[in-house]
């Protein structure tokens, strides 16, 4: 037996509504998704929190987004050492199987991963700094970035941190090789965002590095 | 200098639309979302895929799924070893922080990755076994599914693999102390679905090991 | 202009869906429900709280059941003096015009309603016990309640007063004519539950009165 | 000895089934809304009338809406003469205590209690018009509105009362301070529907008072 329960009613309902209205809609298109395969303009790399919802931000609709969502939207460096990257699995997909032309980073406030590293980095949270904590270890990637905020004013650092992992995310892709050959050849543009979801604005980083452009 | 470069147009005005119009729509729901923090009912794990939208299938607003998406919703096992493992802090935080009613692990046919694993593992895809194939090492966690469905005609191989990736995931995440704790008290439920993107059908996991009802 | 603001688009999407699916397969009892009028066979009276679903733990359709729902699910006192009564109303309409069978009470655990009165009344919430509060004024009709619990153990006291809620409601009801008309001609049975909102059980008010039997 | 009678057994049943399948699907939702407290997003008043299935509508389940059902889903003035004001209480709660981002008053066609204001107001229903009449009191509240309707098409009347009751909710509403407060700072959006409940349409308050425009 599977261990596997039936999906709450609330959400059958649901689905059927979607069935009937959205899908029944947009038959053609989707069927057409499907036999001639997908072909996104782009992939996103956002977090996994709730209230980030980047198709909804960018009015995006079936087939434009490739999108890869993780605790913080980090991204570790280049590391072919035969383990399981998840994350680079995906960037590796989206670069040299499907040819993405524009790689996102979308970071945003009030993200719970960045919290956690700033509290862990700063002393505050041993239970993250333990070999099983998955949560810490993922962090860790951000660890530079702390280095790099923690001695700014308190109030301004973990706003700052949130920045810094998307800017770490993009250090990071561009120590994949093919990343680099698909950015140095124009072939793909990196692009880095924060989305502050209570006043609803958008940041793009822009110029140098740690500065951030309100779109 | 950043290496980020500004975000295409296209993008730019669909955001202006979003937040002049939905934003501002659900600017007290965002608000409060932000500033109480969020309260997810349910983890979604699905597919990066371009055409799986699960929030739209589900009708689910800002604040309603934690997801998390990677390379053919694949969970690996548990593994404490110090290492990076994104999708394992993505099951820790929703699971431990957030207390999520219900994990669900969405599947969808046509996918890459389960078309890749296919390949490889029937020796049609030398390059994916490749120590340096970010895709390949991740698909190892659905080689074990592979062994399953190899006698079966080939016709049936694909769609029988991608709904081993979600009954692969349901079982690994058992593997997890805190996962098969919150099942075994009652406090989560475990569902796997497959979607289907062309005829828009959905089928879920139940009663004995690979049987999928359609909803 | 209204003060109206156009609907959320996520429940635009959820109405489409339903108007598309349960809507068209209930079409024909619908519209004769439109045209015959409603003949439900219960009123049913219970507290504004989200988590309270008397529709779905008794599985009832449209026309079912008339519905009443208030903070804490109180019935006031008979009192024909001219000023509005929206409960009172909700009741004589439900016994007079609609003749229901059943005129079923329904409080539950955990009600917000309860705790503020308990508060109130125990001198712990003085910003209730000011005129302008409508929800202390409200609770009012709960102080008799209170003055009935309050030499219980500490912790048994929000339990025993979400009950005297209903009990009160009960004891109100009977002070109408046309409810007690109805009782004693046997037309109409009254009904006394709470539903614990955590557990899912359900209790009925039976026998001497406090008595309350799971059902 | 309780006035209380036993539930019915056909509601017993119909319970026992609940509590078997959807109650224990949902088992760990509930559990926690119950520990952590109800945090519902949006206020929703309508009718008592069994034909009114506002959480079936909007596909809404246990927690999103907070809601108020009583004759003809009439909100009366601000009025803190220290009576007891239940639709004022209930407003109050959900606007203070919950702080919902949406407020939605939701009116029906073939509302008794229209019908009953409509015969009342053009002397067609006298016994309406005595003081000890808790439905005729209760829709006193609407006699405002059918002053701007009694010079329609007779046909029309009844109509544009069935909007009048909304608007005129709308309406005062906005005479309580805390709503208007909330209004004015962005923190809740007010809305106004009626439910066409024999073909299932919907339509909203838009644009100058008095317009509805189809969802």
């Amino acid at each position: 037996m599977t261990i596997a329960r039936p999906l709450p009613q609330y959400l059958v309902q649901r689905y059927h509504g979607w069935k009937a209205t959205s899908y029944t809609e947009n038959k053609a298109w989707y069927r057409r998704l499907a036999e001639d395969g997908q072909r996104p303009r782009a992939m996103v790399i956002s977090c996994c929190d709730s209230r980030v919802h980047v198709t909804s931000i960018f009015g995006a609709d079936s087939g434009e987004f490739f999108i890869h969502r993780n605790i913080a939207n980090l991204v570790p460096a280049y590391a072919p050492d035969g383990e399981q990257h998840g994350t680079s699995a995906a960037v590796e997909y989206a670069v040299q199987a499907l040819k993405v032309a524009h790689l996102i980073v979308m970071g945003h406030t009030k993200c719970g991963g960045v919290a956690g590293c700033h509290a862990m980095c700063s002393g505050h949270a041993p239970e993250l700094e333990e070999k099983s904590s998955f949560v810490g270890r993922w962090m860790d990637i951000l660890r530079p970035g702390y280095e790099r905020v923690k001695d700014l004013p308190e109030d301004q650092q973990i706003g700052a941190l949130e920045r810094e992992a998307v800017l770490t995310s993009l250090d990071n892709l561009m120590t994949f090789p093919f990343v680099q050959a698909a950015v140095d050849s124009g072939e793909m543009t990196l692009h880095g965002l924060v989305h502050n979801i209570s006043d609803g604005s958008l940041v793009q980083a822009e110029g140098p590095r740690g500065q951030f452009i309100e779109i």
